[in-house]
């Protein structure tokens, strides 16, 4: 049995040498256009900026020693030009050579990736994008005397590459098209991404778009000019099909190559794994480009085990992803809000702000929690997390319940490893848990940051420096520790109370409620509603 | 309705917070013998090294902060000295001004806790106990002028002691009664908390006996004299069950007070929680003793519901623990295998060494993971990891997969969030679920460090370097890249292979099962092994 596997990287290489293990004596060979295979494309931002200084840590694997220890047949720069399915071959050009040949298979895996979405504008060409080795060699060498940046898109790849290059000293502008940076986060957790690119002297243009390169600067469709010496371009990726598809290989909904569960392709010879193939999204089971690393290995590796004649079976995708910006860690799983209102889904939400670790303990950083559930059943539908320590174990937790199908109150009853360096008796996902349960059995009733009516009766219950410091305009004023003796204040209406990140709040509720008041708690409180109404924007003035 | 808490931590002001929130109504009354609630018990050990220098911290709550709060009447120096089930009062002493009363309930939380176990020996009034914070206070006190120090019990609370008193400068032995410290681990992952506990100063004193306090030493069983100028006590907790007996109320076969899965005693009036009760263990669903802050938080807020009428139930415990020791974390999840083998369950095991993050990326901590799952149906029994960052995360997912049901082989399709900085691209925790999918397929067979029989031969695939640093004695040695070419070197007989932790061997069975050979992987490699035979015990000279 011979098996063709087009692309080097992640998914194909994941495929390879998954085959070798289960079979001795396949015919395996992996062609890869560029010139390196298996490199750690994630850390390509990271040596543009320096923090992996050396080229050579990128390079996890090379031809010869995929020979030796995985007896691979691994060919770089070699394009694969077409598939002749009816024939069972591949024609491949040998770019160093220049010649073309063809290559027999019995299974076709296709792993050819994605390629960076480059807009055709004026001046688009001195756009550097960052996807290869190559890439990475291309920008190093184009900042060597440059002192000015634009990076377009703020997404993962936009802002890891904007760190890297303040990490080297450059003043850099990220330019985004939509009013906040990392789309998969809902606004309100989005705030503290520009203030800490902020705080990092990079500086943002939001709901701006490109519109033209220019020899020393950039223009933006409203006219302003931006100087730089470079300009980064991290505007997503697009699967890459034109093989696929030239081949008459079935090209799904969202423009990635079509599998079925087994990542079969509409040719029962030929799979595809990676970013150029759609998978299902485990919340509404359609079709979607999931490009992340994860998957791309888990799918190589069930190609094989399906080539080796096991059954294979790929479920519903939620998508985990995480990106460090400074000294912020932000962390992702399921689905948004923005996503779930667009889709008319039913959905809760809880937002809170613990701390990574036992407050009465040194060192513990603050943290912003977004969960997301379905009110009827409790399904967890999506969580977000942006914060310092933790972030990631809290989304890893998240992601976990998540996948196994535990519900928001689940959550609760999770045992999770605590000491005060670690976490807190109640872990912040043990919280999310004790709050679904107030939700859901009707406890508490909460009221979301940006579904405050005009005209809304407000009760701020925190202390008097904290109302001081700022407040939402028109709040009454009582700290929760005197609510029950100065009850005769409150007028006869229905409250919002809020506190400071929605504990309090929930305890005033509460209190209010059990004397016959009907009140409701702001969720995740003041600083989960200012955060939202953008820092301030609509605060009253001091 | 009135409602009597005993004990006024953890799950005892669980329950009262709790209840007020659901009740503005209910008359909640704390006792207290002590003379503070609601306190970082956790914290403790930190506050006699200091890193929490402020004693304040650790107070989370006063009386005073409770009654404005929560309108809780808490009394604090109040001992509850009897209850009389048939009237339903409780007779308490106030220990400040020496008076006792009666006080009536409706329903009664007994929240007594937990108390050191002090074994009987001459002298034993010397040493000192850290439970509360007037131990603290007290051992403080004791440390003013002392230099040297000796803790009995290397567990939890001891090892945290002990690193706490390096930490102020001390000399500080260490001395336990088993052959290894920690006893939740398998000793193979010990073996690295022993060497961290010896790199930081500490002495060690494993299989030793407290015999004798004397007024500046204790004296081993074995007739060793240890100077001291101070003795801590740590070998374990005894459930705090006098009251609950006196008054008839069922104790379990632990020697914690007995209640049903609703926290209910064998008084319908009478619930208790916390480190006092034997809970249900998730794995055999027998009673155990779990004194865990986590599941006494639980069972608190559990409990205030259940008053209020709503039908409670608390499912099995896992047991999830953490403890830092110096600059290595170990955590553990479910059972060990000491557990597993003395029950005589079937069980399976998996060895990993991973690295917290890529590898590729500057400052990963190495890590060893143990994974134990049933190999008939892969249910995940317990896991155990040592290392730096990243243990507690994978301990969490573990702990949440097995919470949730899914089987070992489940984690490989976990999605977990990847950068470079936060995991690798296959998660430790997915690589665990690859391995035992290799083996409950049967793709892998592996052979434990311990079940090496004598006259095997085994393969040591390592590089040239690898091998002359130290190996197995007896073993063959072809590096795995090698395997190929060299192959005629072999023995005809059954092969143990063997890396340094486990992946190359993996790779090199695969090569030689698949070339009609019989060879198993060594897990964990000879990382694992080594730990395994305590550092080089029985290793050959060099």
């Amino acid at each position: 049995m011979k098996t063709i596997v087009v692309g080097g990287v992640a998914g194909g290489m994941s495929t390879a040498t998954r085959l070798r293990r289960l079979s001795t004596q396949a015919i395996i060979v992996v062609f890869e256009r560029g010139e390196h295979v298996s490199y750690a494309n994630c850390g390509l931002p990271y040596h543009v900026g320096g923090v992996i200084a050396e080229r050579q840590a990128l390079l996890l694997q090379t031809p010869e020693s995929l020979q030796a220890r995985f007896d691979l047949d691994v060919r770089v720069q070699s394009e694969v030009l077409a598939i002749d399915r009816d024939r069972r071959t591949v024609r491949v050009r040998d770019l160093t050579l220049g010649r073309e040949y063809e290559e027999t298979y019995d299974r076709l895996v296709l792993s050819p990736g994605a390629v960076p979405i480059v807009p055709e504008l004026p001046g688009i060409k001195r756009a550097l994008t960052l996807r290869t080795v190559a890439d990475a060699d291309q920008i190093r060498a184009a900042l060597t005397d440059a002192r000015t940046a634009v990076v377009v898109g703020g997404g993962f790849i936009g802002l890891e590459t904007a760190e890297n290059l303040a990490h080297r000293g450059m003043a850099v502008t990220v330019v985004e098209r939509d009013a906040q940076v990392l789309g998969m986060l809902d606004p309100e957790l989005a705030d503290a991404v520009h203030a800490e690119l902020s705080r990092h002297g990079v500086t943002l243009r939001l709901g701006a778009n490109l519109a033209k390169v220019l020899p020393d600067a950039v223009e933006l469709d409203d006219g302003e000019l931006i100087d730089t010496d470079v300009v980064l371009l991290a505007i997503g990726v697009r699967p890459e099909v034109d093989l696929a598809r030239d081949a008459g290989l079935a090209i799904g909904p969202r423009g990635g190559i079509a599998v079925d569960e087994g990542m079969r392709t509409s040719d029962p010879c030929i799979y595809a794994v990676g970013d150029a193939v759609e998978k299902i999204d485990a919340t509404d089971s359609r079709p979607q480009l999931i490009p992340l690393a994860n998957t791309a290995n888990r799918q190589g590796r069930l190609v094989a085990d399906a080539i080796a004649g096991h059954s294979v079976h790929l479920g519903g995708r939620i998508g985990t992803a995480i990106v460090q910006v400074f000294d912020l860690t932000i962390a992702v799983t399921g689905w948004n809000e923005k996503r779930l209102r667009a889709a008319a889904r039913p959905y809760q939400m809880i937002h809170t702000h613990p701390a990574s670790h036992a407050g009465y303990f040194p060192g513990a950083d603050p943290m912003s929690l977004k969960l997301i559930f379905d009110p009827r059943d409790g399904a967890i539908l999506g969580a977000q997390a942006v914060g310092g320590k933790g972030v990631d174990k809290r989304i890893d937790i998240l992601a976990t319940a998540m996948r196994a199908g535990l519900t928001a109150p689940d959550l609760a009853d999770l045992e999770l490893a605590y000491a005060p360096a670690f976490g807190s008796a109640k872990d912040p996902v043990n919280m999310l848990g004790y709050i679904a349960d107030n939700l859901m059995s009707g406890t508490e009733r909460t009221v979301q940051w940006h579904e405050i009516a005009a005209g809304a009766t407000l009760l701020d219950v925190r202390t008097d420096d904290e109302y001081e410091a700022g407040h939402i305009p028109g709040s009454i004023h009582i700290p929760v520790d005197e609510l029950r003796t100065r009850l005769g204040e409150l007028p006869a209406v229905d409250l919002i109370v809020y506190c400071q990140v929605g504990v309090r709040g929930h305890t005033a509720a509460a209190l209010l409620n059990g004397l016959g008041r009907n009140a409701v708690n702001l969720d995740g409180g003041y600083r989960t509603w200012i955060a939202g109404t953008h820092s301030g924007l609509e605060r009253e003035p001091c």
